[in-house]
């Protein structure tokens, strides 16, 4: 049988402590080459949504885990556009499937090839990105974070959320988007999914000053603060790199990423078909040839213990969270499958749906 | 609504005649920058089948063709054994998924990103295997070819048939596989395909002998025929280049193979996770500063007359159908979901089930 779960039923089973653990689990098994992270294909072109113009984007990222047996296919298929929302430009996908999004998780049984769960990819995604910011912070942010800003309401912000409160004893979180209601709404949203309070604020700068930490999950294709509100020894924890101010990337003592590897990643692309990157930047909005290149390290040589995170609390850390994993799908989506089978949530279908009597 | 069509449902609308024009089509709006073949992606490792070691295979594979404002992904997830028969080293995909095997497709439309077909993958890919290198023939083959060889009676060996006998009257088909009762069921299942008679034969060299077409369609990884059966003026259609005798490679006047770009093509992996690939080959099983690997031509160039096919009736020509194509899947399940909504063929399912009501 073949497991369908819903968004709901995944929130009912994924905690942000089982994300944050399988995302570790999953990097030390890649180090022990016992998990393989393939790289993500994208394919853009121009398209239209009713008047509006577009980018059609279909995504694909996949990944495989022996120990769990499992491998995974996470699919995007969306309309993208790129406003200008107060002031800053936006990366959005439309609502274009009835009001809806098209996102798809495959988790497939390495023993027979079938598919043993079908789901949406929006409740993994959100807790797989946050659960990498988190790791970010568990090993870069000060231990005595008490205070926390929160650059972004939407559907990242909220995995953001989440998994900062989870590796630290985060006691209050200053909340901010351009718009009033979304920040109202969030705040009101999300209270019963952290033990920190919850203060929707009127400004970034409101929020960022004397914070601990500074966490984004924006749309925004544009910086979304100024390095002058920064304290000494904060931790930056963005989900991409164009959120953060270049003048604080330039001067922040231990700079990290996901992966320096193009192989693995893909810019987000500005514009489309004229791709506006600066000469140099590759889309990754920062120069290779400058010292910053050279001085950022990757997140998975700080789990592994390869390299130091923060040496003392007045250091200044950065963690630009810049791949999406497939592997990381497989990885939550394998431990989101073994608990829906333990605990008897979803519905079943035949496999048989789904395979064919015939081999290509 | 989201169309769920079967194989069956697809070999009731799919014609050789369709995918030819698919195939061809699309690879001139490849040329004309408006249909995107993106790379694919293989994620291997070792498992174990029951008792049999094998290795686990995820493959995807897509493209976007604008003018039909869809695009396409493929999806196979299979276990994969390299036995040992009549002689041959044979690449086989098990039936693992309770007899049955993982293959499939997804169509979406480039206006809503919502998926509007889901079905398997066999009939189509078949068809589209089939539609490159009758593709090939229609460039290359003489004229006045009048009889096949046909070497292989498994499915792929089923599209090579009814491919070639699209673009060449052909009369006769002498079918060979090592096993009699494959190659009898397959002339009988075959028959109603198309109009030539099919005699199945004894050995490869009675298949070949005179053939004006030789058209391999089989899981070896080794050569399936000797050069010195291969009369004057042959055009050899091979679905990869293992099926080929290497001396002939190096003699036939006009080679052509589908794509030259090692981006958007992947070895056939004989073994893992020890590959083992001759040196210098990169996996493609001839050497690459051979003075061959110069004189190969690509079929897209021929199907835009950028280049020249066969010269003269003596001349030897081959195509080798090197790359799976997620556009050309694209291309003819497009046609497949226009004919299916058109005379009411499948089954619609509500597309909320495979949407969601948030964006990651």
């Amino acid at each position: 049988m073949t497991l369908v779960l819903s968004n709901e039923e995944i929130d009912q089973i994924l905690t942000m402590e089982m994300a944050l653990e399988c995302v570790e689990a999953c990097q030390h098994a890649v180090e022990a080459e016992e998990a393989i992270n393939s790289p993500r294909v994208d394919t853009l072109a121009p398209t239209k949504f009713g008047d509006t113009e577009g980018v059609y984007s279909l995504k694909s990222m996949s990944g495989l885990w022996s120990a769990a047996g499992m491998a995974a296919l996470r699919i995007n298929s969306d309309v993208l556009i790129w406003p200008e929302v107060a002031g800053n430009i936006r990366r959005d996908r439309l609502a274009s499937a009835d009001g809806r999004w098209n996102g798809l998780m495959l988790l497939f049984s390495m023993e027979t090839g079938a598919p043993v769960m079908i789901c949406p990819d929006g409740y993994i995604s959100r807790m797989r990105v946050g659960a990498a910011n988190g790791l970010g912070a568990r090993y870069l942010a000060r231990e005595d974070s008490e205070e926390m800003a929160l650059l972004g309401t939407g559907w990242q912000a909220g995995g953001q959320l989440m998994s900062h409160c989870a590796v630290r004893a985060i006691k209050e979180v200053r909340v901010f988007s351009p718009n009033p209601d979304n920040r109202e709404r969030f705040c009101h949203e999300m209270a019963n999914r952290v033990n920190a309070k919850l203060i929707p604020v009127e400004s970034a700068e409101e929020a960022v000053t004397n914070a601990d930490i500074v966490a984004t999950g924006t749309n925004s294709m544009d910086p979304v603060h100024r390095t002058d509100w920064l304290k000494p020894g904060v931790h930056f924890s963005a989900v991409k790199v164009q959120e953060v101010d270049e003048t604080f990337l330039d001067s922040v003592d231990r700079p990290f990423m996901f992966s320096k590897n193009p192989a693995t990643t893909r810019p987000q692309l500005y514009k489309l078909p004229t791709v506006e990157t600066p000469e140099g930047t590759d889309g990754w909005w920062f120069k290779r040839d400058e010292p910053l290149w050279d001085r950022i390290e990757e997140l998975p040589q700080l789990l592994s213990g390869a390299t130091q995170g923060r040496q003392n609390a007045e250091q200044t850390t950065a963690f630009v969270n810049n791949v999406g994993q497939g592997l990381q799908f497989t990885a939550v989506a394998h431990k989101v499958y073994q608990e829906a089978v333990t605990r008897g949530i979803g519905h079943e279908l035949p496999t048989e749906w789904f395979t064919q009597d015939v081999h290509p």
